[in-house]
């Protein structure tokens, strides 16, 4: 039987020219966690399946995890996300941490779904959260920092927007608004976090069938008036004063002191995953062909008392590969990708040992220099030079080597200076660092 | 029952002081794969266990991975290793990919072993592999880069040392220096590869029992010509003018050229892979406390002709983060390891507003900084960025804002100075890029 050459289903090779972009997404994204003054940590992709039958739904841990007993009879997983181990991490030296404490990984998760656009099987999600923060200044220097990050892309603010909900108004709203008892508003809000894959009448219907008999009508009307609330202020008066809104509505003031004016009110906005305790937010993609939500996040602060240890205030996000490609691709960002390698040395004729001489004086200058050494025909060698994507090939033939000045070639714009070592230096650094 | 907190028994947690030491590792190893002119590409860490029963020995699928059937019954492992996936890809675009092609991957791998030093169910492995070229530039390159590693470590050549032998000699070797018949020749080398591990009289005893009756005592005694080999001068006669001996000597010969003088013929490096097919090589901590073998590598020309389609000469290597931080600890060159964060915003009386915005400017320079926003006292503010061993710390209250100058700390000398936020930009430029 010959061995199949493609992937396990749903999972991605990353030949170098794909390796290219998701680097690209990963520096991105590390440099502006790095900006704010976060700092990267990691975990085992193998955790015991408890952790996550502790937090998530029975959904996720009965169809959805890739679990099984290691040869020890342990109950493990392949993670299909990073919070509950961070929260395990954290809670495991929760006296000597210094906090606040601003933490991000870029773990590769595992969820066994059925592939589809936007979802796989396996992929990498920029986790970050800042532990211990008790006021909004938290979720502010998140929603900012998520907004850096969309322009590091070269999003502007027209292509997405920031959605913004408390977990609390939603309390609040569901008990003294809507006059639901805690087993109704936990039907109501799963039956909201599906809203926008519903009809409207089949919405409606699944609602109706919420409320007790004596009190449909009035909540069906009010549910209405809640869910074409535009803004805050479209919602009921009572509501306005309350302390969540009044939340919500600081938050907003500082997103606009910080010039941040795609961020908006949304009273549907619950978010699958149990544990989030206050504010929420998404982030939908706003292109007429990719229009959905990309990521969010929210403040969760009881998730690390489940450990036994004093629980601690807790807001952050996790944002994935696919979702942004998916987004710089719908939006024409995709940025031009060269190899790493700066320059392809080739030799004219029976010259090997003197390129790798050569190359070896480049290296130790700090350019990334590969050396054809596979003694084919010029052409072949330039040609694999093109095909990599690398930005320059320097020539090297007898002529050269006693000329002390060898022929750098741009390959992209195919224009040729010959020059001495230093000087390929110096033209390489200023292609590589045109802000010097 | 309370949740753990401890990680999956032989895997690790990397907190941010942790993972600041994996990200040095990882730096050194990419920095200089990309000056050789590499390129990174990964692959799923889940494969169909039939890619590993395929090229392993048996050993290794039965007892040390971590196999699992999936929910559609596919037979499935977690990546022991790195070199079928990257054979698998190679194969799955033999008539795309541009030759040579010089890759490398720093993936996560797990093997299900009883934890020791060293030794980890999981480490994280820099794969390197260069394939399309016959000739021994391509081992020449490797070697060469290896020690550019190891020197990006600090290290200096006798702190280590690489020894090389031949597949193809010893293959000689076993057929007509020790009259071994194939099945004998294997069960030699098997012994061979085991032979540091047990005393002299074990190793006597196994190899005596290997050879026929008649050649036993012919045989014992070239056998320990051979492994008291100092070089390969002490070879019998017949052995030095063979081809196999002649590559050896041709890479010593290139390899004395270009400074590595710690690189030793050794007769007994078989390596427990079953892939290579001639030149093979390990690099060997030379530390009294920690001497072993670290990690090696060698040519297979024939691995991706299992996928059924024309095979590619190929070198690589494997090379392992535990090995490399037991190395680096045991010659003492841990460096001091600071923060990505270069400074903490304190704020002195209630100014927070006006710290985040001063942060703000900073980060538009390109400054990482993070603002305490725990609102605690002075104190504990610092105390943070001091354990976070963040390099600096900018004070920002009401007398700085007026004046325009802000008190920048460097922590570590508990020196002070009053500037302008211009001055803080390049102050902390040049602490960052002390070169330039």
């Amino acid at each position: 039987m010959k061995l199949q050459t493609q992937p396990y289903k749903g999972s991605r090779d990353f030949y170098p020219i794909d390796k290219r972009l998701r680097d690209y997404i990963f520096k991105n994204w590390i440099t502006v966690a790095e900006r704010y003054g976060y700092e990267s940590y990691d975990a085992p992709i193998i955790e015991p399946t408890e952790l996550y039958r502790a937090k998530s739904g029975d959904e996720l841990v009965g169809k959805e995890m890739y679990s099984f007993t290691d040869r020890a009879g342990r109950d493990v997983s392949i993670r299909p996300e990073m919070t509950p181990s961070v929260a395990r991490m954290i809670a495991a030296r929760r006296q000597e941490i210094p906090f606040p404490a601003r933490w991000y990984s870029i773990p590769n998760l595992w969820r066994y779904q059925r592939p589809q656009r936007g979802r796989l099987r396996e992929h990498w999600q920029l986790n970050l959260d800042i532990f211990g923060v008790k006021t909004i200044d938290a979720e502010l220097e998140l929603i900012l920092l998520v907004n850096d990050i969309m322009r590091s892309f070269g999003a502007n603010q027209k292509m997405y927007d920031i959605r913004i909900n408390s977990r609390k108004l939603t309390a609040l709203i569901m008990a003294e608004y809507l006059e639901l008892d805690s087993v109704q508003s936990h039907l109501m809000i799963k039956l909201l976090d599906r809203m926008r894959k519903l009809s409207k009448d089949v919405f409606e219907s699944e609602a109706a069938a919420i409320f007790d008999e004596t009190n449909k009508k009035q909540g069906i009307s009010r549910l209405k008036k809640l869910t074409s609330a535009r803004s805050m202020g479209d919602l009921p008066e009572g509501l306005l004063s309350s302390p969540p809104i009044k939340q919500i509505q600081l938050l907003f003031t500082h997103l606009k002191e910080n010039h941040v004016n795609n961020a908006h009110f949304d009273f549907s906005l619950v978010r699958g995953l149990d544990y989030y305790t206050d504010i929420v937010f998404e982030v939908f993609d706003l292109h007429p062909e990719n229009n959905r939500s990309m990521f969010g996040g929210g403040r969760y602060d009881s998730l690390v008392g489940m450990f036994g240890v004093e629980s601690i205030p807790t807001v952050g996000f996790g944002m994935g590969d696919v979702t942004v490609l998916n987004f710089i691709e719908s939006h024409g960002l995709l940025p031009e990708l060269y190899s790493p390698t700066d320059i392809y040395v080739i030799s004219v004729g029976d010259v090997l040992r003197q390129s790798q001489g050569i190359a070896g004086i480049l290296r130790e200058e700090g350019v990334n220099v590969a050396v054809d050494i596979s003694g084919r025909k010029l052409e072949k060698q330039i040609q694999t030079a093109v095909k990599n994507n690398i930005p320059y090939a320097l020539f090297v033939g007898d002529k050269e080597l006693s000329e002390e000045r060898f022929t750098l070639k741009h390959l992209p714009s195919e224009t040729s200076h010959k020059m001495s070592l230093a000087r390929v230096v110096s033209t390489v650094s200023d292609y590589r660092n045109p802000s010097n």
